[in-house]
């Protein structure tokens, strides 16, 4: 990803792809530029975003569904409408107690990403 | 807002707080620190986010509802699912052609935001 990459303005969800992760989790990428990164992650009932870190912070909104999530060494049950902040190198993972969608975002854009789905 | 500021790791969504914004709009913030803002949005029906721009880039997710959204000079409807991205200092605006909730992220984070809601 070139440092002036940027996704078009407008994503329509029904339109982008969803890339397949693997054990119940797909991910599809919304608005993002080099700073700022938008995806959606979706999780059958029991798959794991096994515990990983990154330099990138990230902030995470439950869009629906019921998650055991773990950020350092606490965790907790969230549900729609929940959130969990997880700062650069922290440590952070998610169960899916219920089938669901995280709302993900990352500061800087994760280019892993761009590179594995795009 | 200084540089090490930011949000507790988990944020529940039945306990943040909405700030009633005015013109049938409230928002409410979720995670964040200085570098990455995520918040929620609602509107009634027919509340307006009039064009306005600043330095943060922005990325967009319709959670619910029903948008007319120009960024730019562009203009579309959106549905949940649905995004936009709104790159430093492009105008931007919406109207809720029906009732429904934003979730907006910004980076670097919204100090603005913590001044007038926190």
């Amino acid at each position: 990803m070139t440092a002036d990459a940027a996704s078009p303005r407008f994503v329509h969800g029904a339109d982008a792809a969803w890339t397949d992760l693997g054990g119940g989790v797909s991910r599809q990428i919304l608005g993002y530029d080099a700073a700022l990164m938008m995806v959606r992650v979706r999780f059958e009932s029991g798959a794991v975003g096994a515990l990983h870190h990154h330099p990138h912070r990230q902030a995470t909104l439950v869009e629906s569904g019921r998650f055991q999530v773990q950020v350092g060494h606490e965790a907790r049950v969230l549900v729609a409408g929940d959130g969990f902040f997880a700062a650069p190198d922290v440590e952070h993972g998610v169960v899916a107690l219920e089938a669901g969608v995280l709302v993900d975002v990352f500061a800087p854009a994760r280019e892993d990403f761009l590179n594995r789905d795009g």
